[in-house]
């Protein structure tokens, strides 16, 4: 008997192996289903988590009350929560897949050569999809939804925290296909809490075409350096507002209260703001009793803390800080040049906003700044999928290969080229 | 003094270091030169090969002469080989790149929301490229001038075996750029043919955005294993001709031989060929004297065996194989699943082909096979950048994310979102 040998582990793996096989067949069937049958499946699936919400909420309540419940945060709680509210927003989010346009086999180009032979790139689903998250259970909604109308399969593991709400949502979600005729091997769950199978799953690149690790940057970084499968990253977001000397100063604010305040724990929250040496004695006071007054934290350059009341000082760390929290680090700059240099350096190529009224340094701005979005005179808040017009999203990516900024229905998809000829062969 | 300080690698490490840094902030720069000025370089470029044709021949002819040199197999020598047809060949490659549209900041949508928000989403350059290539010194030249077009940083390491070649080519680009006012430091050359220069340097995420490993299958699976850097591979391709029982036999033949014979060491050329049962015992004996006469070996199934002359009985691994040689693995099935089954099974999902009069059996084969090209009645071979009216490419992806089929200039971009506001804030 071999040292290395498990029983075990050997079991998980062979489990694992399985799972991962009966997602990759029922990929090659994701990819076919029909439009009418996936909305019909989209729209049952929301009938049906609302007709069943007693046994979801007893089954959230259960995650609530488990033992290591009472280890996690007030936040992590609140996001594990699912109440009516939850369910029927959920519910909703469905529905709007479901209207969304199909994008398997929308023609994305196409041309007709000189020599006749006709030329057509055309969208296809990637395959199986690994979607790992912690927390929030509709997320398992959302995933299945978006993979399955992409004509992907998935397998979903949330977080141990979440698993009977989302056992649960699993089930209902696989019965609701069922019943439309649609194999229920399309979204495969993964029922074990050991965190091995995550690892295994991991080393299965024949199986899984992409992975998608929603949560913390830990479990991100995690996974990325884990696998060789291909990972869609969407790390938290370091965004900026960079209040220029032309700027309105009434917009700026009103930009700045709503980047940093209107929701502080997503990823296009405002983190960081730059204000231009000139306007900073007008600007700085003003900004510091609208933000004092909500309540958040300022960790300041020592230029900045001459115009506030009450601040820190920040220190480095605080400019390459990603605070999800009522915290903003302040840095008043010299020039144009300095500010997109801090940001293209201590940023996370999110998001980043410039408020100015001067042609000429919006479009420099919006040229010289790498990130996903880059916005002039409105909240870093607007990158979101639904705000850009988009649709629902998986997330919002900070990679710049395959997918870059939020996540939806196309980023799910890769493409292939139809070539059709009468008898074409090449000189 | 530790134990793992080498003072030999740690200076290779530096340099390597400096070298990645010169890339990264060359790449700011290179995504902001205008196309007049790209297009002026590459024209140049294009120029100056010509006119310092016996430097270059001369350079060649060391590479050809070293030591090394007398262990590379014919093809290889072939391949290293760069004359005065070749060098205009490539002079004529550049300048069909300066004629290409240029991809930086091209709209690729755009759209006003319903709140006045206007969206636009723009392409941008991926930042720095790591370009890793054997034999071919034309790579050196094609991979510059697409990279540059495409507004990146790249950095070129060549085989050692072509090392003075290299050298001097990349001793042309870096002086053309700069006598176009274009910093030098957007191409940099790794000197070094210590092949630890590769391994650090694949270990620089922060510096390099994507690697392009182009060469055989061994290379790429060595990079792919190595680095967490996005690597575009391209594998060799097991492309398949399956002859429908509805196919013209005439126009079949012509494909077959096209796609076998036309130029059988490249990615595209057919190495497998499915012919229906019904079909069999008239379209084999015709094929059979068609590729036997041009030298073509054929490893065929025991069915197809009954059909032909002289064949050896093919195994699994003849199935998989990518020969890029004169040699064909045939096989007779019975059914179109089969043949739907067997491609995506032992396919590498490059390019697959059918021969059919049958609309039906055209459109099921497009939709049912995964591969980057699919093509009804026409050779394997059109599946390449100019071919499918794309341009220059500098290969062909088989993978599904971000790029798949042809590389050319947009596969060497990403984009990002432009939101102009006029002071919005999310509700």
């Amino acid at each position: 008997m071999s040292a290395a040998f498990d029983p075990a582990t050997s079991k998980l793996h062979e489990e694992c192996q399985q799972l991962a096989q009966r997602a990759k067949s029922a990929s090659w069937q994701a990819g076919l289903i029909s439009s009418a049958s996936k909305d019909r499946w989209l729209n049952l699936l929301a009938d049906t988590i609302l007709s069943k919400t007693p046994a979801i909420l007893e089954a959230n309540r259960k995650d609530l009350q488990q033992e290591s419940a009472q280890y996690l945060t007030a936040a992590l709680r609140e996001r594990l929560r699912f109440d009516e509210k939850r369910i029927a927003e959920a519910a909703q989010g469905i529905r709007q897949v479901a209207a969304l346009p199909d994008p398997v086999r929308q023609i994305i180009s196409g041309q007709t050569r000189p020599n006749g032979l006709q030329i057509r790139k055309i969208r296809v689903p990637l395959g199986v999809i690994f979607f790992l998250y912690e927390s929030r259970p509709n997320v398992t909604l959302d995933a299945a939804a978006l993979c399955v109308k992409s004509g992907n399969a998935v397998i979903l593991r949330g977080g141990k925290e979440a698993q009977h709400t989302n056992r649960v949502l699993g089930e209902l979600i696989r019965e609701s296909l069922k019943s439309c005729g649609i194999s229920e091997e399309v979204v495969q769950l993964v029922q074990t809490t050991d965190r091995q199978a995550v690892d295994i799953l991991l080393k299965m690149p024949e199986q899984i075409d992409l992975v998608i690790p929603r949560g913390g940057e830990g479990l991100i970084r995690k996974v990325t350096e884990t696998t060789r499968i291909p990972v869609l990253k969407h790390f938290l977001g370091n965004c900026h507002v960079y209040v220029h000397e032309s700027a309105d100063l009434e917009m700026a604010e009103r930009i700045v209260v709503n980047a940093k305040c209107q929701r502080p724990s997503v990823c296009n929250a405002m983190e960081s703001l730059l204000v231009d040496r000139a306007i900073a004695p007008d600007f700085l006071p003003r900004i510091d009793k609208a933000l004092t007054e909500r309540g958040v934290e300022l960790r300041a350059c020592e230029v900045s803390q001459t115009y506030l009341k009450k601040s820190l000082l920040a220190n480095e760390s605080d400019f390459a800080a990603e605070f999800c929290d009522l915290i903003l680090s302040i840095k008043t700059v010299c020039s144009f040049d300095e500010a997109i240099s801090h940001i293209n350096r201590y940023g996370s190529h999110h998001t980043d906003a410039i408020v100015t009224s001067e042609l000429k340094a919006a479009q420099r701005f919006q040229r010289e700044i790498d990130s996903a979005a880059v916005v002039v005179n409105a909240s870093t808040r607007f990158n979101d999928g639904f705000e850009l017009g988009l649709g629902a999203e998986i997330g919002i990516s900070t990679d710049k290969l395959h997918a870059r900024g939020p996540c939806g229905l196309e980023e799910l998809t890769s493409y292939k080229y139809l070539v059709i000829g009468e008898g074409h062969v090449r000189e």
